[in-house]
């Protein structure tokens, strides 16, 4: 349980309903896989309380760390801080050290009482701060909670991806003439047999295609990838590979 | 429980490891926005099936359809049949029909013994037809099992479109000159009294700006969305509607 891998949850109607291309989600895989943090979901659901708590439930029993995008502001829209509270089993609170902050940008008066809305925060959640982000990272229990507008959120994804373990994967790629059919009575072999080496297998699709699958061999450890690129080269059918990568 | 709404599952590790860009998930987004089928969430997991088996019965409570991409192939990281099967309580069977469209395709000789795989299916599943698209799709218990390949992907939703019901969603949008936290309590109220009318609020972001925050309004009836309009321009502050859309 809680393997050291991420999760994430992209939050927000507009996503689901196409009023926008979400592009957290496809930024945050990029950067985790770079800073070398394996990520095993990324769940989009709807502004719904009941919706955001079953699928954090979820994401935390397969991962020790989730990244939420999107649901943090003051409207009746924003309910990310209200359903990761619940999830977590933690009361909602006012961070003082929040308070403090908007405060200072507000001047004495806050634009008006929901703004106040901005301060809480699942009790017992600490804040990141960094040179790069006018706003910090608010989390709680291996939980970030990111702001969905994608400056923001790629900022502050850096201040917690300064704090999170990583060890960068290395790859080497197979380009096979033939097609899945044919190989995956090797494929099946190689794969029992070094099941702690991560093979994909994708195939290409129409006939101007330069090969007919692309093999992905994964580890973070370069001799277990080259020793694995040799065995599916010994037991692939013969003359099929038509290069490396 | 169970909701005429849909669900989709993405599966498949080189989404989840950066190695492709996904673009099934935007693509069924935007088409079910068109038919006018609500979507409840898009989880992207790996090619693991207790993963996809959880993220399956999570979608199945909360959606009448489901809608997977991926992880149909011949080869060892193709589990997506037998997760569904598991997630359904059903065997995994031949399907004879596929079989013998198999059959024809083939001639009398199958690449390779694992490449029957291909015919395999939850028992009890039928397979949909369609003039555009080369392969039937498979379909069980309202879980349509789609290809991750892109041209197929489309093609077959096409196909799954055609025998679901949709009913078209109007919108509206009003930009306002005030941030949200100036309206965050003139929506509260609005939302509350309309709880049946979907009202969205999106800040933009940086001092280049045409508007500060985008309202949406969406309601199946174009009267009810007309209605919630002129509510939210009655309540929101004086003079904040730059213009609507």
């Amino acid at each position: 349980m809680r393997a050291p891998v991420a999760a994430a949850l992209i939050i927000g109607n507009e996503v689901l309903t196409a009023k926008v291309e979400e592009a957290n989600g496809a930024h945050l895989i990029r950067r985790l896989r770079e800073h070398g943090l394996p990520l095993c979901s990324v769940h989009v659901v709807p502004d719904d309380v009941d919706a955001i708590v079953e699928a954090l439930a979820l994401a935390r029993r397969r991962a020790r760390w989730v990244f939420t995008s999107g649901g943090i502001g003051p409207t009746h829209d924003d309910v990310t801080v209200r359903a990761v509270a619940l999830a977590l089993g933690r009361r909602v609170v006012v961070l003082p050290e929040m308070e403090a902050l908007l405060t200072r940008a507000w001047g004495k008066k806050a634009p008006s009482s929901e703004a106040w809305r901005l301060a809480e925060a699942p009790e017992g959640s600490r804040l990141l701060h960094g040179a790069q982000s006018r706003f910090p990272v608010l989390a709680c229990d291996d939980v970030y909670l990111l702001p969905g507008v994608p400056e923001l959120f790629r900022a502050q994804l850096e201040l917690c991806l300064a704090e999170l373990p990583g060890a960068p994967v290395q790859v080497r790629e197979l380009f096979l003439s033939v097609g899945e059919p044919e190989i995956a009575h090797a494929l099946d072999a190689v794969a029992l047999a070094l099941p702690h080496v991560a093979i994909g297998s994708y195939p290409t699709w129409g006939d101007g295609a330069a090969y007919r699958v692309k093999l992905t061999v994964e580890h973070v450890d370069a001799a277990v990838v080259t020793a694995a690129v040799e065995r599916l080269v010994r037991e692939l059918p013969e003359g099929c590979v038509l290069r490396l990568g």
